[in-house]
């Protein structure tokens, strides 16, 4: 079968694999679009995760059940993969159901770290690691990875906000890639005004999807983030998404008295001076908070299925428009444009 | 009557200043003792709040109810008062019983900033701000404001991790003065293992009163924040009771994944080159929190009551050691061991 690989210190390339044969227990699904997103860039740049020898890209998934395997799946559901594997035994996280939990030595990642991902035509996937997806829902079915990893950072910011009334008016999105564009609708919905910061031109199709969901774009080469709250309004939510690594401290500036910031991307090292007193007081004296968040469990990718159910249709559009062959593969790597994904399924 | 002023760019002196007739609503309370904190010496140094003209410093107060005043107070009740106030009006805040989440120009703080605190033969104090107190409660009644400050931010540190299993293994209190030391038993309760940070000498009776309680001391001199994982274990929280402003950062890399660290000191400005991007990957990868958090609500103070009500009588003892006669409340300010406290009841 066909599968893209990505080899130790080497570039990605089509190759044909053997097909898996599902163990006891595990489902054989055919798998039909994968996503790409900013940490499958990262992992090709050699810059997060990857394995020794070579390893099958994609984590963000969609497939149909090829062969349930005395599962309770049935042959022709549409599923989506979770991402996390135990790396050998099980261990507590996993037992719990909280394999986003565990720490980076408990875990790998199907496509990222350490474990073969879904760029292929086939994957034999433990049942546990599944979930259905309504048939309406399988073209767009990729977005449920990342919508996941929205769910998770919102449960835990809003559950840090929860001892007291959390107004929320205003959340700002950092970062104008897949992750922080899907961001979007999933906060129109929750907050009064939602803003998006990026460095795109006006014009570029991301931020007119930004505007179109209802955001309001700021350019952070005009407006960096701490000054967000003089040029617009301070924020009861920030979400990182880009994994610049000063947003971490930035938006402690950009928050209102009482809100959050949910940190999501993973940056490089970067050393830089900061007014750390100020960081810290603002944090103190104005109850804010600020969230690591990284993967999803079961349960978020369950929210996140309700959620991409709720996505407007012109959203869904933008975000499936540019799926390419898996020969074209190297195409959804590269171009950085809304969302790309690759099709593999017949 | 006696009371504790502290003028603009002044020194604090005992004056006289007449005794307060309460208002509609208002409770007389005779004071009994007042307890005095870092925050009492940064006002004192003026690093911190005060107010235009005088005010009567002191917000750790226990007193007894001189004149019910038509409330539901009795004459004799010991009670507590709690420290924020409507800046004028009543606002939001007020009206939810959140007073500890305004922001700084939304509220005045008794004693701290903007409005006369309690080192003061009798406050008229507007019923809905006291709490009453058990009798046997009264001796150490100053405790109870500051224990409201870890209630509050103990509330909010277990709220950020409610949403998956938080292993509460092992706790850290960075700092040993009166509220870190206070946090101790707290903690002590409710962790298996429980740490102090500090940068006295071994001998000192803050350390030996740590050690009582059962805490672990850890040298900053010799071992810092950062390194603490490494010297002793990784923390599943981290309470900063000091205000030196790089523990909110160094406090992320003394924390176990999925750890949480509270911030409750408010520093002065202090700009410092930090290594960001590393920060930020622990923050994220390691689901990691970092919480503000000031002040406390009506809940919290009862919380305290419960707490202070539960402390090992040889800790309440060590804390009231140190209680002045009020014509000596330099002394009182002045000294810096396990808590002092001014006496000003009959």
């Amino acid at each position: 079968m066909d599968a893209v690989v990505l080899e130790e210190n080497g570039s990605p390339r089509l190759v044909d694999r053997p097909r898996p044969e599902p163990g006891p227990g595990e489902v054989l699904v055919r798998i039909d679009r994968v996503g790409v997103d900013g940490t499958d860039r990262e992992v090709v740049g050699g810059n997060h995760g990857g394995t020794e020898g070579a390893m099958v890209l994609g984590h963000e998934a969609v497939g149909t059940v090829a062969d349930p395997n005395g599962t309770a799946f049935s042959a022709g559901e549409p599923v989506v993969p979770t991402v996390r594997r135990p790396p050998g035994d099980y261990n507590e996280y996993f037992r719990r159901g909280e394999p986003d939990m565990a720490p980076m030595n408990a875990t790998v990642e199907c496509g990222i770290d350490g474990a073969d991902g879904f760029m292929a035509e086939f994957v034999a996937v433990p049942s546990e690691y599944l979930l259905r997806l309504p048939e309406r829902l399988a073209p767009a079915g990729f977005l449920v990875e990342p919508l996941s990893i929205t769910a998770k950072a919102l449960e835990l910011a809003e559950a840090s906000r929860e001892p007291f009334t959390w107004e929320r008016d205003r959340a700002l999105v950092l970062g104008t890639g897949s992750l922080g564009l899907l961001t979007l609708p999933v906060l129109d919905e929750r907050f009064e005004e939602v803003y998006c910061l990026g460095r795109r031109d006006r014009d570029d199709p991301a931020v007119e999807l930004a505007r179109e969901i209802g955001a309001t774009y700021v350019d952070s080469r005009k407006t960096p983030v701490d000054e967000v709250p003089a040029a617009h309004a301070p924020m009861d939510l920030v979400v990182e998404a880009t994994g610049h690594a000063p947003h971490a401290v930035e938006s402690v500036s950009a928050l209102a008295p009482n809100g959050v910031a949910a940190l999501l991307g993973v940056p490089g090292d970067h050393e830089a001076s900061v007014e750390l007193g100020e960081r810290h007081r603002e944090l103190v004296v104005g109850n804010r908070a600020v969230i690591g968040s990284v993967n999803a469990g079961y349960s978020h990718f369950e929210r996140a299925v309700e959620w991409l159910d709720s996505l407007p249709p012109s959203v869904v559009d933008a975000f499936t428009e540019h799926v390419y062959p898996l020969r074209e593969f190297e195409a959804a790597l590269d171009r950085d444009v809304i969302k790309t994904a690759v099709e593999i399924g017949p």
